[in-house]
């Protein structure tokens, strides 16, 4: 891998906002610049993330719309999708281009609060298999509580523990002022009693339907002492399907990408201080935690249980809400991860400050593990 | 630019066909990998082009879908998307990842003929800009006949010019045996005769709605003598709709594209054999003769007049048929001018053989110009 940093970052608030998919990806896009000690005319390329442009806003060729928000709107732009592992998808991509440019803008749009809840179920069920999941009816949380039941019955995970992660990432977006769900108070008591959505889910297991967007700039060279080095960019793919798995409990793809990238960076998963990781449902979380290593398989409620991945624990997890309370703008949601381990390392993350932070690793999911990328990013902090 | 070079084409019939969009991907993978002196298991990544799987098929998330057509499924794939220039940056980006990886596979795949017109006008409207263009009814046709308007005005082109165009599109076809339109005798009394679509423009001048996949496999290594040299790839972007742009008579992107390929490749416009154009409208194919540089702006009409385009021709273009009778199933469109062009420089076109052939072109187009794509292509047989 050639030594390749991340030297600007920016996002939206995530959330039902009034706002078009140009304009989110605009202030996105500017934010990161204004954030960069590189100027909009020194990016040399773009890539889009996102996953519903089409179905919802009936917008595809997001990287010509996207030309016409650049002073120089003739630059290479493509758009990328792996589903809700897009974001992460582009940053990959994004860095092997970095063989041929300087200077590379990512930026990851979604805009999903338009359309009726009928549409909602079609068009994220557009991730899983169109015949041997969407047919049936197995869409997302069906198949996310197949997991759950199946996590609980080998390894003794209980609902309890799922409202653990819960928890902890609504309480961590509450310090997060661009959160979708940063003003609410949450308790257990509103967890535990929330509607079933899929049984063992219920609401508060499930993350929310936002707009947003999050853009970084990465660049061949570092230019300042706030840039972050990326050390390891990984991604794997699988079956679309459950139905065609062995294992319910452990996502392939994301253990194949995982051991890449700590390869690439030369180090283990007990090096890694902090993570953002894929809670699209909450007992996604706890299979993220063993799939990238950080504990044994069926190990993760007992961390949840003992507090260890809270901000203040031993490796925090999802300081900024995860997508569970900070929100779930698709094409946006892997770029944001990006952007909250960059502001930790950075040591700016103010109210959600991790203490003495050097390593962190995000995991980014498409479909039901589908398609898995791993970054691992070091400060220079520590 | 590193060496690169395609070791392997395959690619389905187009035309409206009984197969699915999984059907499609799979025979045009396996036509290239059995083409190729590599294994299917020599496969390190995949870039996977496709444009409407949403909102047609109700499929995102093809990089999984694929993933479950390859004996070994966890390798690293993503879906490209530039509306119909997809294919060309699939290709783009998979020769940048050779940096990582030494043979990637580069599959385009689209269905398209399952719904209703209605559902399809509004489908390919999405490559366009949602509030600029498709909510005032400027689509596709319209498009492209504003741009018919123009060039007739500045120069002279006639509707006689554009007819010509389709007619040796449609006579190329009928020597490929794997054209959308293959069978079909097309007389200039046909051409001028057929139901207006959007004046000037008639069915004749517009390339149909098809099915259909194009695979190609990428090489760091040249494996055999069969192998074809990759010595010019760019790809520029542009304002998505026509109510920004200045001159209507050309694309700017497929000029500064063609002129970074060209630098690359250190030939002119000269010295290319032979170009596979992208005549989504047979205007499209005269502006791109005047884009690339083959002629002089205004110039193409004569060209197509003294029917120097033809196979037999001082430099023929759109050998297969073009994107107006070969078929546009637009995913795979970008992929299939690779595979003529290096068919064409193998010797291996049999009926459609041009003589004496060592460099080639391709010219893929997103929208109306918001996305352009150029390859060259280098043989060793001249």
């Amino acid at each position: 891998m050639i030594t390749m940093y991340i030297t600007g970052i920016g996002r939206t608030k995530f959330g039902v906002l009034n706002k078009t998919l140009p304009e989110l990806a605009y202030n996105a896009i500017y934010s990161a610049i204004e954030d960069s000690p590189i100027s909009i005319t020194d990016i040399d390329a773009v890539s889009v993330s996102n996953f519903l442009g089409g179905p919802y806003e009936k917008q595809l060729h997001l990287g010509s719309v996207i030309s016409g928000l650049l002073p120089e709107c003739n630059i290479p732009i493509i758009r990328i999708e792996t589903a809700c592992a897009s974001g992460g998808s582009a940053l990959h991509q994004g860095l092997m281009s970095l063989h041929d440019y300087d200077n590379v803008l990512i930026v990851g749009v979604e805009k999903m609060t338009r359309s009726t809840n009928k549409e909602t179920t079609l068009f994220l069920g557009m991730a899983g298999d169109r015949m041997l999941d969407q047919q049936h009816g197995l869409i997302f949380p069906a198949n996310y509580a197949l997991i759950a039941q199946q996590h609980m019955i080998k390894y003794g995970t209980t609902h309890d523990d799922l409202a653990l992660v819960s928890y902890k990432n609504h309480k961590n977006a509450n310090l997060n002022p661009l959160a979708h769900f940063n003003y609410k108070h949450v308790t257990m008591n509103m967890i535990n009693n929330a509607p079933m959505v899929a049984s063992p889910l219920n609401l508060f297991d499930c993350s929310p339907i936002s707009d947003g967007a999050a853009a970084i700039v990465i660049s061949r060279n570092k230019r300042c002492e706030r840039d972050i080095e990326v050390i390891g960019s990984a991604i794997a793919t699988d079956y679309i399907s459950l139905t065609q798995r062995k294992d319910l409990t452990t996502f392939t793809a994301a253990k194949i990408a995982a051991k890449k990238a700590f390869n690439q960076a030369k180090i283990t998963p007990q090096d890694i201080d902090i993570a953002e990781v894929h809670d699209c449902f909450t007992i996604a979380e706890l299979v993220a935690m063993e799939d990238i290593g950080i504990c044994y398989p069926g190990e993760s409620k007992n961390w949840i249980r003992e507090g260890r991945t809270k901000i203040d624990g031993d490796l925090p997890i999802n300081m900024d809400g995860g997508l569970k309370a900070d929100g779930h703008p698709i094409g946006a949601s892997g770029i944001a991860q990006i952007c909250e381990i960059v502001t930790q390392l950075r040591g700016e993350a103010k109210k959600r400050q991790v203490d003495d932070t050097n390593i962190g690793l995000t995991h980014n999911i498409g479909g039901i593990g589908g398609t898995a990328v791993i970054h691992i990013l070091r400060g220079d902090v520590a």
